[in-house]
């Protein structure tokens, strides 16, 4: 079945919604609840969206995506692409699909000059990190990243 | 002598400027070059700025900053407040500048409806992390940063 990744749209939202939460339940962490699920809707789909959307399909179904926003490195003083999602449901795996998300994300972001995309990955899941290595990225080691919830 | 903590504006420039490289130095990081100071300054005071900024002043002279901007978690579907850089000249540390520019951010992130304020430290910089940990802010410890450099 040929895969076609493309820019998300409303009618996507079931299928999002659906792939949020299988994400969520892959990391161990909280799926969105009822509320959250509307706002990310409304804000996904709004006139100024704070983020933006890939998805991938099989025939009428999404099976994969991916949601970036910009930042900015102010010493590089360029925008970075931040890559704050990515997800493709279990038997898509391992088929090239996660590499042409890059792809589409790297020409986006040199679209957008940007220096540098950057992510965040659980320590424990060793695929991801195997597959980011592979694409040439780099684990910034010195760095300790901090939270401070509202 | 009093300190003020304002919104910066463009004749801030120069006094910007010489933060960030000392920032840089101190960090043991390459600072902006001719034309990457240029166009930061073009960007912060742009019309549609990619990221935002405080100082703090001291009499006429600018001694501190803030740079962040708006992410987006999607989880929580909401914003959060990414602060980039924060630094204050070594003579005004330990004075409570950075527990004020503190407070103004997390106002600031409330009143745009934020759900966290995220930034990321050297894993050096024990005085820093001293001074993120009384804040309250919690190390992302299971979480590993990835940087692909375009």
């Amino acid at each position: 079945m040929r895969i076609k990744i493309r820019k998300a749209v409303r009618s996507d939202s079931d299928g999002l919604v659906r792939l949020i939460i299988e994400l969520a339940e892959f990391e161990k962490l909280k799926p969105p609840d009822k509320k959250a699920k509307k706002r990310l809707l409304n804000d996904a789909f709004s006139k100024a969206p704070p983020f933006k959307i890939y998805v991938a399909e099989s025939g009428n179904e999404l099976i994969g995506y991916a949601f970036y926003f910009f930042t900015y490195s102010t010493f590089l003083a360029k925008k970075s692409l931040y890559l704050e999602d990515i997800y493709i449901t279990p038997k898509f795996r391992k088929s090239g699909i996660g590499k042409r998300f890059f792809k589409i994300l790297i020409k986006e972001a040199k679209e957008n000059k940007c220096g540098r995309i950057e992510w965040a990955v659980l320590d424990w899941n060793i695929n991801a990190i195997r597959f980011y290595e592979n694409l040439g990225a780099k684990w910034l080691n010195d760095w300790k990243y901090y939270r401070l919830i509202l």
